[in-house]
């Protein structure tokens, strides 16, 4: 996933720490790594390191940074192995220009680009597709001149799922691909600075307010000279992520005019009326299937219980013995509140099912704490196609909908009944309908065959 | 407040573990650090250390302990300051036996005691209680030899809240003071290992199950010849600490025999009928308040949302500029949803209000987000004495519900309505009477004089 | 051994970076961790940690500290383990009055005199003589409240090896055993602040001037008040350890008003003259060894060359592989000038043989770089018996000329002659008798009995 | 400077820990940075860091590293700043191969390659001249396929100071300029394992034999088709820097047939011949001046003596005051021996001197000691031009010599009589013609006018 977040001050003022902010509320959207890149107006000076934005940026780097221009990048652990060369932004300091990209999405040529770049004599430092746009916009800089047509021409090669912000000498541009896959939002504060936000949330935070969304396919550069839109030509028609809405996205974020907590609510009522359940109470795996809950409880008026408590301190690494490594993880993560599971019909909810062995952990544990039924009502449909566009799932044979049938996970997972949302009922959740869907219906937006081609 | 947990294994399995993954479902009860004493039936070993269960124990040193008992330590930032020394377990090892000490609680005359121990020669490395303590209790044992009835006449001279667990030699003990102030309760699991844990969700997560919780002036010792039970003799009659039902135990944790879940939900319906409130939605300050909110939504018929988003990233440690910067902490920190709050009147559910800062900031995070009236109820009632038995608060002057009136908290934290739960209505809510109510009444269950005689 | 510096100001001028630099230059005596304690005027404020002084203290420690008077202290590996518990200065802060101590020197009844405080009900928290040492002052404070009464109390108590330097609120106390074993001397600087330091290079490096050393059996404090000074009742002339001469002290210091470089130098031209050896060339195993062997060349005649290079940056951690350890260990430590050795006749000079095993592995070196011949000469007597006063040396089992003869050293070692030094010669090289000499001769100046009782 | 090493295990060995040690040898030459590249046969792993090689390389980090072929690298401060992307080797692993380069020496016309570079559309991520030559070896890769030809096409390009290993897919390369610049052997160990090292010393540490240097021009590949030589056309005659022999080598290496010791004492006896002084002693200013002063003493007969103690616990980072700060940073590195000192005619020998600065400061050092007279001989002659070639020299109106007369820096320098070994001194000292000598000339063996070009 990743999220990227940019910032340009018309009053001149540092922008560091508001970009420092707006990585924090992105935090959500990935936790491996972050990086910062300012520009002095001569030099881009950056920062960059494995971990939270709170272990990467002590107080001694944040004030070593200074700029009236600058991009910001949360990494999430995808493709390329957890080095610090891979944390993004990438940054090309060269006598042409200074240049610095960071990207959210997933470029599916990426690496038949990069091995054509290879056979011209390019040599890369790291495995991101950051690095491979950095060096088509260089070698199309160079033949142009020009950051927008280069811009333009390098969309026309790249095939994929991009929302970028760009830092060019003193520019800051953001960039949406034609599909819209990934959000991206501008926002400005009261100060006269703009910015640039994977997601609306990361605005409110510096108290900044939204503006609208980039389009798919659109160019925004925010310069001395104010700011400016251009349209990549083909434009195919938008198809935004649906899991954005379904999972991925914070709650109180805003993706292209919806309300992602209304979705959710409305996808638990969708839910409710299509897949209705008896039980004494629902519950919500927390946190992602919280918002449903409530709204499937509600629907049905059966009470909404947090039936599952989630341990807010279980952190990226703690030591696990070497047997029975994954059941433990899941009960340090989620315990049951006994007193009121023991007799009951349980509903569980939950925002989708990837493989299955974390819904048939936490059903044994609900079990366990003597439930009397258990039942789970998943608020997505069911995931029988890999993402190519950057979310990390597993291969389609891991994917537990892709080879069984209904019963069978009912069976495997351990429920007395299961529910999933049908596609119509997501779009209908959701309220759009420019939406990629592929990986619950296996219809791609894109081509995806050089996804198989070489590799 | 702290976390104290303890492990003994009949049949001779490694405990270090154990009390780690224990200590990581205590993690809510202390986050400034954490220890781990174990006995290999000839000396004790120990490592504390600054921060997180998961950041003071790398893997290493957790292979690098071995022991079939032990105990552990998280630590609350109360007084002693963030030094290393005042992490606990206290550990003695001397040629009289071996002792480690780790407490939840505060001692009203530690200082008093602290200063004849001084005046006896006795020196004081650090600032705890455990400290005073393990003093007194080598001083008995020089006298009489006997571990339990070193711990009843110290227990005759310490006065205060204490909750400990001992290591000595090669026996584990676990203390409860005779008000029963704090929670402590035993468990097992299938393979006869004993542990004792300040909450029933630190068994929980090592599979264990909960017996029942040490009665207030009970001794339990556990070691080779079995398990044995206790009594010091002047037994005053409980007065368990209502806060943690109400605020601060994990909802998931069993106290005395009472779900903490239930009585917050419980609390949640008691507002709702002593301080009804017309509104179009109900939401927590989150997380404190969410189970109560639950509980108010449901008995009003009130529809439940969760208008303001906690960002679960937000640690310890982050870089606040010099300005603003509460305000800033508490907006990194709480993110309203923009488009349920537009226009509506929001009901808001707290479990408490100290000082009514935060609370302030809140209303007026919410304000700035459009509602058109916000009410705001909470779970517990007024907060007018400071509490000396462990739990941190500010002196009376700060404590907002200590000088102004009910109106003039309103005013001051500018919402349109305000309510508190009574008294009576919070003995309710729990479900028992042999409750400390101290800071909510004035009326405190021992001789406090001394915190104020010579400081 | 350990390195220990105090530092008063009567100008009020800051003494903490006084203290560091002090330390520093004292690093030779202790490599493991470094402590520094200072007065305000209240309150004693400390730092301490394991490693170099220049990894301990950080820019940010050290700003942090403050105080017109303090000490400090080098740790070097004895008993005790690596533990901060074990850093010093060691710190009593009590109603009392504020202590801290730093020691050097080893006191042979130390666990005796613990194993009564034990019993008296006294808590130890570190393994250090400098907590004995702190606990038998306060008791003695707590009868006499007199700091000086109560320090030649306490001397009478401990047997061994101590110089000390006293925190006392806010004076500043020299302590030098009755023996004089380890070092200590007084300096000042030209604005009047006044310094103690284990040797005079500690001095020297913030341009303090030596003004003499402290007597053994000398107690001096430094407060308000002035200079004072005080003697130790029972005296029974000095017996400094002819060790710091030979070995320990850095070159440039000046001890009891003798030079340690002249000494050196003297010692190498006494063994030249009473073991005199045919060769093409002198060489020193470094560093301990350079100084006699300047002095041995210069007395025969005999070019001096160094034909081992000793790296430089080989620090205390370096990854070993499990076989064949230690010979690398010495190769990477010291490596041969093949040129200057092959075919020639080499006479090496070290200051002392322990075990044997580095003068064999060193000697082996030098034969494989092509020397003809390898002859031993060794700057002070066979070590035959272990010192029970703070430097660190292996059983007599195991020290090779407590059993062996010097034909069996020879043979060991594999050179093709051996010699060392004379008792005899080494005081004349030394220039004073009042010299301990039990290493080499067996006969101690104290009672050793207690180091056998009851450990 | 920095300093390069290699490693092929012919019988599959794995060389991981022998270029571990091997850089530890040649810490010296570099002490900013480390980095090691080992080829498994597939791919490249590589890990570098900043710091010493004993802070870089964790235990854990050479374990995870493995292979039978591999690089390393230590780095001295130089141009580029203190950035971990700065430190070598530069690693490329493409589709066309992998490749790692570790440098010493400076390129002169990088600057200029690189922009071309960037013309085309290359990328750069560091400012290291590594990274330069990476990229035209790709590019020659790509158009001949053969990387011997690429090496001797880049040749053909780069103008300057060359040593490099190159680990290519599973060749071991090593390439030292035409002029020879910078030293590079080769050796090997009793298990058919060949080692490349910037000087013979890193060849002993790991028991290696030096075969012998690789010549000005030669490029050694070895691969499982064993070890082949070549040579680069043009081929202008050996100018290798006489300042390795002077400063900067170790003095147990052995560079080009000619041992660094050796030299360092025949420059002391030349410079006794050419500058003798009346004096009662000689002593070297530690360590770079050591062996030419008991090559000066020895000549003279007169006595040999340590003045000045150097404390070898000074590191990189210690807490200056902010005054006096570069004064104290001398006193702490180097102390005075009084005694020997006061009242005698102090002759200094010191290898160089530079801006002058150090020189005056230690010269006040021993004038404050007591010395009658100090008198400095220099054992090399006056720089009077600074270097391109990958010494990090001062601008040359820094350079002491490059405007000062004799008499002028003998004021200066406050010493009572001042000389410096002459050229034709400095050329029979080391014994060989083919040197460069441009620092001390002003005569470049290169064209040199790019350096000043277009920067
Ligand atoms: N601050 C937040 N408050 C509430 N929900 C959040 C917050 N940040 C992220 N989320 C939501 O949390 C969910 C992921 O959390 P969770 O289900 O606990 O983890 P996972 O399923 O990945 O183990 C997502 O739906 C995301 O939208
Ligand atoms: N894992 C958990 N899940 C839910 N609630 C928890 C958990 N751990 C602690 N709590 C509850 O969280 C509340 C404190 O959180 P919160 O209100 O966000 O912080 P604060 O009010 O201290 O800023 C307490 O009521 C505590 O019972
Ligand atoms: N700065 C210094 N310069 C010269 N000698 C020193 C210095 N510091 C300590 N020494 C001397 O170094 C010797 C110890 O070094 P060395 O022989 O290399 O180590 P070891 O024998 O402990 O392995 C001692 O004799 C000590 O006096
Ligand atoms: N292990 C070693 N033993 C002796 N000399 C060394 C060693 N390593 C490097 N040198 C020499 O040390 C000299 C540099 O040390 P020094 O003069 O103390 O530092 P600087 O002059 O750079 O402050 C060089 O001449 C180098 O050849
Ligand atoms: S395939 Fe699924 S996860 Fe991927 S972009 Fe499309 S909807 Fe989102
Ligand atoms: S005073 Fe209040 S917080 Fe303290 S123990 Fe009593 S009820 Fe709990
Ligand atoms: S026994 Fe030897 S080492 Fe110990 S104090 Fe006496 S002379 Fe020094
Ligand atoms: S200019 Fe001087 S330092 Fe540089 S390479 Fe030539 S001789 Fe060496
Ligand atoms: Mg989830
Ligand atoms: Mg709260
Ligand atoms: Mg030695
Ligand atoms: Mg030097």
């Amino acid at each position: 996933m990743c999220g990227i977040f940019g910032a340009y001050s018309f009053s001149g003022e540092d922008v560091v720490k508001k970009i420092y902010y707006g990585l924090y509320a992105l935090q959500h959207r990935g936790q491996e790594g972050a990086g910062i890149a300012v520009s002095n107006g001569k030099n881009i000076y950056s920062y960059k390191g494995l971990g939270l934005v709170s272990e990467v940026f002590s107080k001694e780097v944040i004030n070593s940074l200074r700029g009236q221009v600058g991009i910001g990048h949360v990494r999430y652990s995808t493709t390329g192995g957890t080095f610090v060369e891979n944390c993004q932004p990438f940054i090309v300091n060269s006598t042409l220009g200074n240049l610095a990209i960071a990207h959210n999405g997933d470029i599916l040529n990426s690496h038949i680009l990069r091995e054509e770049l290879e056979k011209q004599g390019h040599i890369f430092t790291s495995s991101t597709d950051s690095e491979v746009i950095a060096h088509l916009l260089v070698k199309e800089l160079l033949r142009t001149g020009d950051i927008i047509r280069s811009i333009e021409e390098v969309s026309k090669k790249i095939v994929g799922a991009y929302s970028l912000v760009i830092l060019y000498n003193n520019s800051l541009i953001a960039v949406r691909d034609p599909y819209g896959f990934k959000p991206l939002c501008i926002g400005k504060d009261e100060k006269d600075n703009y910015y640039i936000s994977s997601e609306s949330c990361g605005l409110d935070v510096i108290n900044g307010e939204l503006i609208r969304d980039v389009s798919p396919g659109e160019i925004i550069i925010i310069n001395r000279n104010g700011i400016e839109t251009y349209r990549i030509e083909e434009n195919p028609g938008g198809s935004t992520c649906m899991f954005e809405y379904v999972y991925f996205a914070r709650p109180d974020s805003i993706i292209d005019g919806i309300s992602v907590y209304n979705v959710r609510r409305r996808l638990g009522k969708v839910l409710a009326k299509e897949e209705p359940c008896e039980g004494d109470l629902v519950s919500p795996v927390p946190d992602s299937g919280v918002t449903s809950a409530i709204g499937y409880s509600e629907e049905l008026g059966i009470p909404y219980y947090e039936a599952l408590i989630k341990n807010r301190y279980v952190g990226r690494t703690f030591i696990l013995p070497s047997q029975e490594e994954r059941d433990l993880a899941v009960r340090l993560k989620l315990n049951p509140v006994k007193p009121i599971i023991e007799g009951k019909r349980v509903i569980l909810i939950d925002d989708s099912i990837v493989r299955g062995t974390t819904s048939k952990r936490i059903v044994n544990i609900v079990r366990k704490a003597g439930a009397k039924e258990v039942h789970l009502r998943v608020g997505s449909p069911r995931i029988i196609s890999p993402c190519y566009y950057g979310i990390d799932m597993p291969t389609k044979e891991e994917l537990i909908a892709s080879s069984k049938s209904l019963e069978e996970i009912r069976r495997y997972i351990n429920v007395d009944s299961l529910g999933y949302l049908s596609v119509q009922g997501l779009i209908r959740g959701i309220g759009r309908e420019d939406l990629c869907l592929a990986c619950v219906t296996g219809r791609y937006p894109t081509d995806v065959s050089c996804k198989f081609c070489c590799k």
